[in-house]
């Protein structure tokens, strides 16, 4: 029996009919209809409190997302459950998107005429090419790789960051702590698509933030509490930062009162740089469940230790 | 001897320098220094009244520009004098950047999260992919044809609108009045790179506009005099079109009091979609100045007739 689970009973009906028909050998069920102890897998983002007690014989757990940070720091977590987080879900696509739609904005200086256009200013700006603007993504994941290729092949220069040096055609690659800061000393559009844990946690805080170039645009597409938001807005409000394109905040969905809202060098979208494709996380988990039955290696479990 | 005239001095000078490293062999001259007896060649835009007449043995007008529909109505141009646009000087890939950002802002909602950001809205929208937005292109000659290539290579369904009808790999192609009709009619973006001619003056009336599909957008790269701006207003206003990306316009610098300032559907920019690389165009020209002098066969030469 495999359980699932979302916040929205609607998407769970949508879910349950895309898994039914994907896998009819198996027995997939919501929260009502569940024997607790005959589920062995669960299929879910946002699980509720004093769910994981009650599914005493679960042997994985199948996340609709790639970020997991919220179900490992959940204190009801078994401790060596494996975790097993979608590889894409048409997300890689969707990241690439987003974060070309900043890059080219800022490249074509969209969001300076946005600001003329409010001014009823008709002034021609001087044109930039793609190769005068070098991108930094932080992040060289699965997602952040395939960003990094994506923008190289569009014509930017681009450096990526990550924790352990990688080797990636075209992409000027940095790690560590000086990597960090030749990235953000450099870099004409800093984009991260880092996740969530303990050592991303703030890592852009207002020290960190102000090594950016004069004039420059940030991109957060990856977890909110990477930012010092305080910092970021005294950065934007002095003009040091241009502009920024924000999809994740520290507190979501973004309070009401949250200066973002009306800052005219803040684009900001609610969460939505890249969902899960419901019909490629079906196909993806049906795959690593089948995977599971005949014993074959699976894709994608996440090393607890690491957060990712 | 060959004579640089735009209407900017400064901007003279830097061609100045460019054509004489780029061909030292040639006599090149601003109008102060010109002996309009000895011109064969000018190089120009924006040719001012009373210079053609003085210029008595021109043998041909090399523009820094793709645009041509201003000289071809000057009242002073020798009918059967040549001339000779801008094939590309950077262009192409200017427009394919332009209206990429267009098209990907609407598939993306980003234009609908600019609305819910000011208006202080959480909400998440419905994603859209790639394949599940239609793309019309209007003008489907160098340039509009490499706007549709790198459209449909996004992923995109792409379909495109010409005089004659053309055949391009992924694209649709259309033409005549009845496919004018079913391109707008089926198309979820509508992008115009089309030259003012006698023909395209007013193409996109009220009654063609009112053909596009509800929640439509339209992208306008090519001249102003293309669209009826007061039916286009009508149709933002009522909601039938969701947004409009605006480059040119009918009277242009936009007057200060046209409605497109702060309609909040609408992204205008100064006509600076494509704009000539200084660089680039040196190179063009004087390559074709080359052939000439070698009685090689030259490219450009615009048909007068047809406006382009």
């Amino acid at each position: 029996m495999i359980l699932i689970h979302t916040p929205s009973p609607k998407e769970i009906d949508a879910y349950l009919q895309l898994f039914r028909q994907a896998m009819p050998e198996e027995t997939f069920v919501d929260h009502a209809r569940a024997d607790p102890a005959m589920v062995r897998h669960l299929v879910a983002w946002g699980i509720p409190d004093g769910m994981l007690p009650t599914l005493t014989r679960l042997e994985g757990i199948f996340m609709l997302g790639a970020g997991v940070d919220k179900l490992l720091s959940h204190p009801e977590l078994p401790p060596h459950l494996p975790v097993y987080r979608l590889l894409d879900g048409g997300m890689t696509a969707q990241m690439i998107e987003y974060i070309r739609y900043g890059v080219l904005g800022y490249q074509r200086n969209m969001d300076l005429y946005r600001r003329e256009q409010a001014a009823g200013q008709w002034r021609k700006l001087a044109p930039r090419l793609p190769a005068d603007v070098h991108v930094g993504i932080l992040g060289l994941g699965e997602i952040g790789a395939a960003v990094a290729k994506a923008l190289a092949h569009d014509g930017y220069q681009v450096s990526g960051w990550s924790r352990s040096p990688k080797h990636i055609n075209h992409v000027h690659s940095l790690h560590g702590e000086a990597g960090l800061e030749k990235l953000l000393e450099s870099c004409d559009v800093v984009a991260s698509v880092l996740p969530s844990t303990p050592q991303t946690k703030g890592l852009l805080n207002g020290e960190r933030l102000s090594l950016m170039k004069p004039g420059s645009m940030l991109i957060n597409s990856g977890r909110g509490d990477l930012v010092d938001e305080q910092a970021l807005l005294a950065l934007l409000n002095n003009g040091h930062i241009r502009c920024a394109q924000l999809d994740v905040f520290g507190v979501e969905p973004l309070p009401h009162d949250h200066p973002f809202w009306r800052h005219p060098a803040v684009a900001l979208t609610p969460h939505i740089a890249a969902v899960t494709l419901r019909q490629e996380a079906v196909s993806q988990i049906v795959d690593n469940l089948r995977r599971k039955a005949h014993g074959e290696e699976m894709t994608g479990q996440v090393e607890r230790g690491q957060g990712y």
